[in-house]
């Protein structure tokens, strides 16, 4: 974060207490949002974090993932994706992780909205994207 | 990280160990990547993380964020950041650690190309995206 160290450290040894593993994290220049599967220990978990800073919690998302050959040295392919999605509201977006996988947050009840949109644009669309 | 707690609090705790913020993270299933911008300690940093995995440096990056009010309960702004730089490979993106910023990462000698291209896409061609 912003010319801190030492706040990372402390977000993330919070999930560890709680045995939480976190599946996908993306920053803004002072913020961190992240995802939990397991909901069993959040009270526990938010208390504690509270203790660093604001803490907000959207429940009932869903991370949908678009894997393929996404070189960085090659340009285009996060358009595509978001171009497919352009219509879906969407919570967060992490690619870097790794080449071959665009992750993507929404809401869990436009699921199915963005499974078929994203099938859409990307499959159907071809010529066109 | 996958089904996995504690390892993210040990990747971070390097970075806390020799005083050095992290700017941006987004991660995949089974992988993290950030970026630093105090290298001064980097071998070090690199030989400790070497302990938990395999550790890739990508040099001369460059973090563009475009700032606005992204309110999640909308839908399409990211589409519209994407298509202005459909043209521009990109290493990372990162949005949902704030509704008001998306970041990406390019390499540092696209970054004037990725500038204009977002001048252009963003308010010269309102029309169209």
């Amino acid at each position: 974060m912003l010319l801190a160290y030492g706040f990372l450290r402390k977000v993330f040894e919070v999930f560890e207490r709680y045995q939480t593993p976190i599946d996908m994290i993306t920053t803004s220049e002072v913020a961190v949002s992240l995802t939990i599967d397991d909901t069993k220990n959040l009270s526990k978990i938010l208390a504690d974090l509270n203790e660093f800073g604001s803490v907000v919690v959207d429940t009932d998302q869903t991370i949908i993932c678009v894997v393929g050959d996404f070189l960085a040295s090659k340009s285009g392919y996060a358009a595509r994706v978001l171009n497919a999605l352009k219509d879906i509201p969407i919570r967060m977006i992490a690619y870097g992780g790794s080449p071959n996988n665009i992750s993507i947050l929404v809401n869990a009840n436009l699921k199915k909205a963005a499974l078929n949109a994203l099938h859409q644009g990307l499959f159907l669309n071809n010529q066109e994207s």
